[in-house]
């Protein structure tokens, strides 16, 4: 259950290597390479093209409207970190703008995941700290109400714990659990590795139909081919 | 009550160099200014990326699925407007293509703003004319039913007067009505100047939390650390 | 009616030449040339910017979360071609990636148009192989239950028969039946001509209104202008 | 522009009897007797069947998940009102419950319009008391920020004043302006009258293209019968 | 392609006989029946629960906010018809009520699927005049463009010829080819038979996993039990 | 991270006592009685209106467009559980019809939630077994691939542990976990307990301004009253 109004500082981050290392996959690899869980909902989207991150999850907690916990939850980053920021509903308001983004990143932070609206992006873009967001809105936010800090959250479809592996990218946002982080690393980089044999098949007239041997399961479950 | 076919040559532009001058500090700050209103819905998005401008609303009603009166608001632009166009239900369809545009610069236009769809997108960037549109779409709209110019419209959830201003870039839409846009003026240049200095004190490791005093009130509303 | 389980190898394409001369004029013309039919809906957006194809369509037909089916279409592409990819219903998994795009270029594919999602979109954009999706996802799918390749399909809510001719860009994706090609073709000429003489005039700064001699049937509509 | 943190007490009420006697005609007929403006958004759905009301509007802002103003809006309410809530973003929240429709309704209050989520639904039909809301949602709402009790709304896409008449019914919610309300009830008068005639005659078989005279404006358009 | 401004008097409707009969098995059973096809998209709802309906389709396009076509469609409507209406593009504006449905029934049409908006939804309730609609909207219509009539049409996803068989029900809408409905009717049929043995198995307790023997391939596929 | 493949027999369930008892309260009073966490978002909606049950979770996690796991989870129902059944991805098809719910009430389950669509509403509704759903489909799914069953699930935004208490009703879906249903179910009665009192006195005229001692604060706040 979410706890309202609390701020765990210590927190088991997955192992920083491993953290960092998943970044060159991709969101769609490591996606595979964790057997197609853990990915967030594609209304998440980077606010510039280009960046692809990885990092041990902080999260916080928020209600609507109202934007408080991104303080609280800035003291509690650390170098290599990704914040992860749920909202208790669905909401679009700007909770997060440059300033907060200067606070985070002079903290180590290397993005930010957020169920909810960003704003300053033209800003962020040239500071070149990357967000991933529903949504892009100049609307502020009151500080009013207790959220939390680094108790597990559901963000945008995911279900993250503090300390998680975050890998974002123009593809989206995907939640590798602290545990199987560096299983997935290895199965990441096994993945990797054929991949580019793959490709280099298909690039030169292959067929995926022969290339897997699909065209007897293929016939098996009874596909007909009429002239 | 929503007038149909009627013209309003003569409205009260906001002052000209008022509304000029907002542009700079961007839609964010400019809704902060004026007290967190006024701004249009985050489906709002610009056709092209770095578009930041400001200038007197001009407004026009539409049925869905037809131009007729984009036409008729053109003759009422002077330089240093954006056309607030409003449709009478949801719709997507490409009422502004490129033609249109050369129009509206003609006559001084400095951007639109539609609660429709948009096409030529690549020729309207190209042009360097800014649209923010609900949606992109090829499709065409038929001219045969009245809608109204200069009337006060809703778009895309924001009251819109003829002659209030318009501030528009990256982070969304916001309307500053016209008696109080030299007052959001004074307001966003007092923001701005204090932000550069917090944006100092947050990049060199400062937190927010302490910047702006929050701990007491966190610890107030009964905020608990655990470690 | 859909039919599952089935390959048609032998369709009837459009005119190759018609086909890729379609391309030029863009979507919002070739839409406007066929009369206003035929538009895919505006959720259907290129991964990235700036592309403009047309070429013959192979359809596929797939089931929700399941892209095996795109390994069968590859073998069906001929040069010139473009996949149109239909689901059976809404879903916005990655059933397209760099893999496949590789086999679809080497087998001459100009583009895909698929109503569901796409990923390894930094990728894609690197090849240059462009694609109009409905969603950016990570997802993968499985490889299980059959659909059909080069029937007729409902693509994003047009009506797509192999060997149509698809135009896509910036503006969206229509579908222009081979029956009709040619016909289109020299419409979309004939209108791009008056275009820019259009074009020229309104830059100039005759409105509209006097251009396409609108002012009558507005006062006849009951337009009233007031002071 | 909103005021914010404002409470008007003393509203222009349109004039009760026409108020109250405009529900009879229904939202669609109202609309049409309007000039076809002022309706809200079809997202906005009675939380039960059958409920017809009209009366004044006392109008209410809210932030999201916030809904301390509905017990400020409470005290303004006067019988044959029916308040209007808007929200300064889209939010689903549950503002609304049987413990303040039990204080709405000892005031006098005939139904609430809210442009955010409600609960209690099935207490509030067995009360009888009519909401018509964007969403049906058990979350509660927190106490903490001020909004503004009868400024000038925007409530589902339209504009309302208070006192100006609201209309609700199964087909939606009309705002018909307090100063035309009287024009809007004679019109609506005329054309009910109209339809009930009309309505025998499409039912004994007569055709709309000859009770309109609609055939020779059609073919005049080019509509072309193909046997 | 479509054509737009042309009606199409002579159809040929599926076997009246076999369309009646469809009804009785409710949509859900014809879409197996049919191998999972041609089913209309979730948004298609019903005004009111309990229909359930079956006939041959007279198909409409229409322009978004315009319902001149559905005074066309009227004349052609013969009894055991169902109207099935599609937009150019997404509209949820209030194109039918009681007037059109008064029409209608009087022509013997059993209902309309529409994907646009219907109002009037308490009388049509009371008529008994089924409506599936994408959304209820009292919002009127100008009379102003063509459309066309008895053309084939994709309404909310499903294409529809004319003459093609409509079954409706809570569940949804499906559409049954002509030529295959007769095949489908059979199908359906003897679904059917085997449902009721099947619930009555079920419902005594015994698991699907053994009455479709589904634990061998579960097993293979490589389920895993856990203590 | 959710494990794809494997089948938990063995979960703790809430007690049984309290996960009955919950029922009573309905959804909103045991969301603000936990302390406004844990709710589903406002797209599950009761297929049929009235219904309103708790009892334990069993989960399961199933691909877009199959329901195998439906009949794999059927065997681990005991009296007195509520299915609670997640997508890897948005998803309406409809997984579950009146078959499986023969199945499923023959076990004792109270009630299905499933983050997909549902069909065969009209004999669901006869059969008075509950479902909440995100749509309402006739499509039918396959049997291809594995999930798994009482791993925790993300059901429509809401985290899941097999064991833990649903509460459904009118106004929504909330899932309490085990750990703290009983304490939860104490807060409820005692808010409850409050709840009639509240709602005598509001009833009675008494505002909430006073009941709540409400103007001071909101003066404090800055709230202004206008004559």
């Amino acid at each position: 259950m979410y706890e309202l109004g609390v701020v765990y500082r210590n927190i088991q981050r997955a192992d920083a290597s491993v953290a960092e290392k998943l970044a060159v996959f991709g969101s769609a690899t490591v996606h595979e390479a964790m057997g197609r869980v853990g990915l967030m909902k594609t209304y998440m989207r980077p606010i510039y093209v280009g960046a692809q991150v990885s990092g041990t999850a902080v999260t916080v907690l928020m209600q609507p409207g109202d934007n408080w916990m991104l303080h609280v939850v800035a003291e509690q980053i650390k170098p290599g970190d990704i914040v992860v920021a749920a909202i208790t509903t669905d909401n679009t308001d700007g909770f997060f703008g440059d300033l907060l983004a200067s606070s985070f990143k002079a903290r180590g932070a290397r993005g930010l995941i957020i169920d909810g609206g960003c704003r300053d992006v033209k800003t962020l873009t040239e500071m070149g700290f990357p967000v991933w967001s529903r949504a892009i809105s100049s609307k502020g936010t009151v500080k009013a109400t207790l959220g939390s800090v680094n108790i597990p959250v559901v963000c945008a479809g995911a279900l993250v714990h503090p300390g998680d592996v975050i890998v974002a990218d123009d593809d989206g946002v995907v939640c590798v659990p602290g545990a199987v982080a560096e299983a997935t690393l290895h199965a990441a980089s096994k993945r990797e590795a054929n991949e580019g044999e793959k490709r280099a098949k298909l690039a030169s007239g292959v067929l995926g139909l022969d290339m897997y041997s699909m065209r007897e399961p293929l016939a098996k479950a009874g596909l007909r081919y009429i002239d």
